[in-house]
């Protein structure tokens, strides 16, 4: 069939509809429908597609083995928060996932409980103590919590060049569930602005702020890899997160602490501390 | 607010509502809405999202001064013929638009009625006999009329290193809308099928060929400037075009000519023929 305006969204379905894969047929499909729909809606002109293939090229030029520029696209545009909501559908006493983010690096380690991960970072101490569980609450022993962060700059270790690693651990639930940590407190920082990601979100008007977090991922033989963050209460960019990553659930209140002689006979000054107890999910 | 599944597209649609170009706020919440629908729709997998980063990136990394795969991924998903039809609304007695493609090269020169363009090129012979008009009829003189086309093995001259330039030139209509050239037809040939999207074509059972066809940009003041081909009747790929460029109107009937002595005097063997008059549309 040749092409009209009328018939050429059905004319492009039709030419997958030979797929050998049905998912890869279903999938692309959808997509051509879609994508075709938001043209016609708003009436796309050449101009603007010219620019849209001139913004799609910047963006693969952006890439490299550091940087990942369309995933910072698809972030702003709230794409990975929602492929991460549909594939991890919340459920009683497992905690909610989040974005998993561009600075994660597997440790290569354990660290053991109460370990201090800041290694030359300044800033506010801050002391970590949760617990792993299932859904009702059963404390899960040995389970892998891989823990990173940036530092009070705003930057992670993997960012600055020449940077020993820090602000990064690997820890093992003990048989209560529980690991424990010493840290500093993080704050919000804006993703890198540098290429076409952050030139869109300053010709709309968006500021390139996350507020402060800590990224924490944990994994037990049984259950689904939890990947999330912990998010500083009152931050300022809490309702405005860059890459939508913020759920009331995982916003936590700092409590004050004097300080004094710990379990393990340090001493401590006055620092921050977040308890808390995240939930894994039985692979169903 | 902070995210939930529900809210999320209308989270990110409402970052947008400050961007102080409205044309934009609108395109970029109409494309919030589209690329959510279409994620929603299939339910889209973390591991398909990765895929589609990774799809993204090589296809970014694909392009270069001399090669776009963006507009051939644009092109393969009926995207750049929906873009052009929603632009070129067709009217009574202007001639059907189709896609630029891209091995256009803007001429140097002006090339007289009745030119050889083929150069060196084997091939069947071929003469273009054709007018421009207005939508009423009325001849159109002195409009430019780019024209361009592929060899006998399928190849523009841009696409073969060391290949001086052949099978493209520009004419200007005489006082009765009329331009003349001697070429050689055109073979069906496969878009690139070396990159990302080549492999998109393969893994989705399609073929990547477009039917023979001749190019032609045409322009004169007070008119929007066409941008056109005719295809080859009789084409094994004009159901099938690999961008469906393919619009009925377009499809040209090729005449046998037995030769002879020209008008201007060259005496010239069997040939076929294109016999055709192009409506130019009123800037409105």
């Amino acid at each position: 069939m040749t092409t009209s305006t009328q018939n050429l969204t059905e004319q492009v379905v039709a030419s997958f509809a030979n797929a050998e894969n049905p998912r890869l047929r279903q999938v692309m499909q959808s997509l051509v429908r879609h994508l075709h729909a938001f043209a016609l809606d708003v009436e796309l002109s050449m101009a603007e597609w010219e620019m849209a293939i001139g913004f799609l090229t910047k963006t693969g030029h952006m890439c490299d083995d550091k940087r990942q520029e369309f995933i910072l696209l698809s972030d702003t545009l709230g794409f990975s928060m929602l492929v991460d909501s549909i594939n991890h559908r919340s459920i009683e006493g497992a905690t909610e996932t989040t974005v998993l983010g561009p600075f994660y690096v597997p440790p290569l380690k354990v660290s053991p409980s109460e370990s201090d991960i800041s290694g030359d970072a300044a800033g506010t101490p801050l002391h970590v103590e949760a617990r792993v569980t299932a859904p009702d609450g059963q404390p899960l022993a040995g389970a892998w919590v891989d823990v990173w962060h940036s530092d009070d700059d705003g930057y992670y270790d993997v960012q600055k060049p020449g940077q020993v690693e820090n602000l990064r651990a690997r820890f093992i639930s003990d048989a209560d569930g529980r690991f424990s940590f010493w840290s500093i407190v993080p704050v919000p920082y804006p993703i890198p602005t540098d290429g076409p990601v952050g030139k869109m979100l300053e010709a709309v008007g968006r500021h390139p702020y996350r507020p402060a977090h800590v990224h924490f991922m944990i994994g037990k033989d049984g259950y689904d890899t939890l990947v999330t963050h912990l998010f500083i209460e009152d931050d300022p960019y809490l309702q405005s997160d860059a890459v939508f990553g913020v759920k009331q659930q995982l916003v936590v209140h700092l409590t004050d602490e004097a300080g004094g002689t710990t379990s393990s006979g340090e001493v401590r000054g006055a620092h921050r501390k977040i308890t808390h107890s995240f939930g894994l999910r039985p692979i169903a």
